[in-house]
């Protein structure tokens, strides 16, 4: 697999192709599997039963060479599939900065939104593609499909920001987002 | 004009608008005319008439709200008219970051080119739609278009960085970029 380089990093023009979903040179991609997302979605029997029956795959993020390295900037795409578990939307893990630093999602195709939560306000983006969803410092994210095709976004971000999953499974993200009877986000208190 | 957001800045989504060259909503937006750029060009006496005559608009940069504050990811789109002056592309003032930090250029439309210099060597990425160019720290960098109509990008750069444009007039850029024999850009000696 194509690894991060080492800094120091020389100048470097990188292929962003929104069709194909790839940055050219590539670095790592990284594959989630229902398996991964253990305690994530409200209904975890459920997702524990597809995790143990075909383990699809509800997301990928694909990095540039551009290391997670302090004073770097790394970008990287994410593809979230789409579909629900006991109608909550797919989504990724969701993680908080240890290093509170912002960061920017370019959507690219699909349908998604970004929930954010700082532990006492839940936000919530729409993003359709052009859109730039801003994701403050200090502010825990979640990116959601709410379509029905794949949802793709491209992220820039501080390369010494890190990320904390940990802080999500302790503090939840406020709100949860589930397909709602016309099809589109309806957002329900996380424990509820 | 609008104005940059005071932080703390909220969750926000910008629209991109790449055929417009927009972000939405908007913050400041700087507009470099001929007049702005004394002793940028090898050919400064060339400069001072262009500026005392029709004095032209070299290139603007339209800013989101995100404004440039440290931990804050700002973004903006710089677009640079085609043009040259006694051979030379017009370009912007170029700048180093005092605070060392890695940013993105992804080029929208137009074609260009980004200079890079660390005050030894100098770096030259070819930039055309789709293109990432990655500006590591520690390099200064200048855009330049070298086409036939405007030259656009979105920038994405931490907040904290800060522009330091004497840098470049104190060290110069090791290269200048010049509209070659064929019409694309051939690079010469700063001070040649």
């Amino acid at each position: 697999m194509p690894e991060f380089h080492t800094p120091p990093i020389m100048p470097m023009a990188i292929r962003f192709d929104h069709e194909q979903l790839t940055l050219a040179p590539a670095g790592p991609t990284l594959t989630r599997r229902m398996s991964d997302l253990e305690g994530l979605f409200r209904d975890e029997a459920a997702r524990a039963a597809a995790a143990a029956g075909e383990n699809p795959v509800v997301y990928t993020v694909t990095s540039s060479p551009v290391p997670e390295a302090n004073r770097e900037l790394p970008q990287s795409i994410t593809t979230i599939m789409p579909g629900t578990t006991s109608g909550e939307f797919w989504m990724t893990k969701g993680h908080q900065h240890p290093d509170h630093q912002g960061e920017i999602y370019l959507a690219i195709t699909g349908r998604g939104g970004i929930l954010m939560f700082d532990g006492e306000q839940t936000s919530w983006l729409e993003m359709l593609p052009g859109t730039i969803g801003y994701i403050p410092p200090g502010w825990a994210h979640r990116s959601v499909n709410t379509g029905t095709e794949p949802y793709a976004f491209l992220a820039v971000y501080p390369g010494g920001a890190g990320h904390d999953y940990d802080w999500v499974v302790e503090h939840g993200m406020g709100k949860r987002a589930f397909r709602g009877p016309d099809g589109s986000a309806l957002l329900r208190p996380f424990a509820e």
